[in-house]
């Protein structure tokens, strides 16, 4: 597994982007918002979507056409307007928009998909995106940095990563891009990922590997606990490597590169966490059970109080404490051993020595840290990514749209 | 039902409280921290705890006291240290300190109870506190406003509440005393309540009237979803009135007397939320069942999204559908009908009008609104009070111990 630099959803072979500025949030920002990732051949392709009950347009569309067919030629994308409570017109305007790209690109009907973000309950403007058609799909090459800004809301930074794998027959590659910020849970809130390869895989293998690398990456991330209408990841592999990755060792590397560019993907989405100014790595160690383990964890990196205490560099035990009561998780009170990074703080539940809170204090000041609580009752771990909770995460939010 | 200016906790007849400043936590702030309340009789107790598997030492003495007797002369409560996380010496010291009241009072061993609050995790300093008990027993009279101040923490205001109930043969009187701020949540988070009265119950009976006025007033409100290991709400009835209040319409009256306190205890506490600027009711109507609408409630009720935008006056009606939505509970997102106090905004799931705009944001702008979701598939509702997440939230907490 080697990392490229500045790869990107365009590295594996065969794969193009382009993106423009649309002005579909109608604020004439100049910020480019709508954008199209395609495979020069058709690519099989794994989904997995938000969990939330009230499903975004295209993501209605999206999950009706993957229950239809598992190939299609890319994913039409658009930032500053969710398509989410929008009716049926919401709906159609998915459709109208996806078969003018198929009509322009002279491709079948349905093999594209598509992909929205940002503000919810307002209509697309439809007819000033279809004047866009032309510009974005003449502008297509392999390079995606367009393409990455384009799918940003309140994001500060663009997310790429790719990883080049060798096997024994040659070697291919799994790359990608995605657009995080406020809204990020368990399940995905608001993020969107796109991750392509030109590793020739089965659709079933292809399925799994995507579940088992978001579990963990993408649904071990929270910045608010909160889960958007919108949130998808997408898997396309076009095979143009050559490559097949559904045996042996070749599906173990395929595995572990898909993981490492959704776990890459998921942490600088944390990292960009709205007003985030630290990233913290939360271990719950022998839980009774992973789901204990990951209830815990999650209840922890969503409490509002241990969040400030983050960002406040404050090494204030009890909160942990009390939160992992909170979870009600099976646990034994005496049991609990914390340490910040290295630093063992707490020993079967009591402060181990006042004298230690300086060092754990330096610890948190750090704009990266780890929490790890060691139950001592189970064997069952989980890990999750979060941050801090600061005075910008609120001044991000109740400006959101004004 | 008639209000009581002023009224409290020793309103009733047969209660004397006294508090003064024993310097707990260590940093001579001069702020009132210990003090104890006292019936001149036995009285009934009923009480309530934090569900939190996490529980401070003296809930865990409470429990024990209450499952042994129904009968007590009072209790002693401090603040500035929550006595939790504190393992053995924890609960001797609760024990300690309530035997030298004891002796003090010359009543029976374990007829007192006690509660703290505070810093989690840090041992009380029990050979500076007992230097004050003759003290706080001396100043021991009917007036209740040191003791309702020696119980703050982060709370910027005392809470009080008293009402005054005539019945066919004389009046009885229900008062009370509250602590809240920061980590208010379902299952009561760190909050206290010390209510009494001087009408006649048996114990059953009380429980239950307790039970169902917590319920709908300390369990329907919350600050950041965060839940403590100390929150208690105690009842004691003490018969000085000599009005029984176990039958007919007296225990209708006295339900609702029980109700009214614990509801106006519990909106100051939400009105004093750590850094709240603005008190939101939120209303669900027509859920499938009652516990749909609840966790409706309190999933907007808690949302980080929401609460920013109720700080920042947006009505942002897209967040509440998406925080729906994620809540899980049954509904149909095409029949959603939303109203700011009486604005309806949002009809079958869609905005009646972008010219609604200016007035829900005048509404919004209020330091008072309510929301209202009416679901329309069912015939249950939940009403919840909240506040919003403001810059001082995030001061408050990060700058806690500091």
């Amino acid at each position: 597994l080697k990392k490229i630099n500045h790869g990107g959803v365009t590295t594996p072979l065969g794969y193009q982007s382009s993106a423009i500025c649309a002005d579909i949030k109608g604020n004439k920002s100049g910020k480019k918002d709508f954008g199209i990732l395609v495979s020069d051949v058709p690519a099989v392709v794994s989904a997995t979507f938000t969990k939330n009950k009230v499903k975004a347009a295209p993501v209605i569309y999206d999950i009706q056409l993957l229950s239809e067919k598992s190939e299609f030629f890319g994913i039409v994308i658009n930032s500053g307007n969710a398509n989410a409570c929008t009716g049926k017109l919401g709906l159609e305007n998915t459709k109208r928009i996806c078969s003018e790209f198929e009509n322009r690109l002279q491709i079948d009907n349905k093999s594209l998909l598509m992909a929205s973000t940002g503000v919810i309950g307002v209509q697309l403007p439809v007819n000033k995106m279809l004047k866009y058609v032309n510009e974005i799909v003449n502008e297509l090459d392999d390079t995606d940095d367009n393409l990455a800004e384009a799918i940003l809301t309140t994001d500060t930074v663009i997310k790429k990563s790719a990883y080049l794998v060798e096997t024994e027959n040659g070697a291919f590659v799994v790359g990608g891009i995605a657009k995080g910020a406020g809204m990020i849970a368990p399940d995905m809130a608001t993020m969107l990922a796109f991750i392509t390869t030109d590793a020739l895989v089965n659709k079933d293998i292809q399925d799994e590997v995507l579940r088992l690398a978001v579990e963990e990456s993408f649904n071990s991330i929270t910045v608010d606990g909160d889960m958007s209408t919108n949130d998808s990841v997408f898997l396309f592999s076009n095979g143009m490597s050559g490559i097949s990755v559904n045996h042996g060792e070749n599906l173990e590397l395929f595995k572990e590169a898909v993981k490492a560019v959704c776990l890459d993907l998921a942490q600088m989405i944390v990292r960009d966490g709205e007003g985030a100014t630290k990233f913290v790595t939360i271990n719950i160690k022998n839980a009774k059970s992973y789901e204990d383990a990951k209830k815990c964890a999650f209840k922890i990196a969503n409490s509002p109080l241990c969040k400030t205490m983050f960002f406040g560099s404050d090494p204030n035990w009890g909160r942990l404490m009390a939160t992992i009561g909170s979870s009600l998780i099976d646990f034994d009170e005496d049991k609990v051993d914390i340490y910040f990074d290295n630093l063992k703080y707490v020993e079967n539940g009591l402060l181990i020595s006042e004298d230690l809170e300086d060092k754990a204090y330096e610890i948190m000041k750090k704009d990266s840290f780890s929490i790890t609580i060691d139950l001592k009752i189970g064997t069952f771990s989980k890990t999750v990514y979060t941050c801090d909770l600061s005075y910008d995460y609120v001044k991000i939010n109740a400006d959101y749209r004004t």
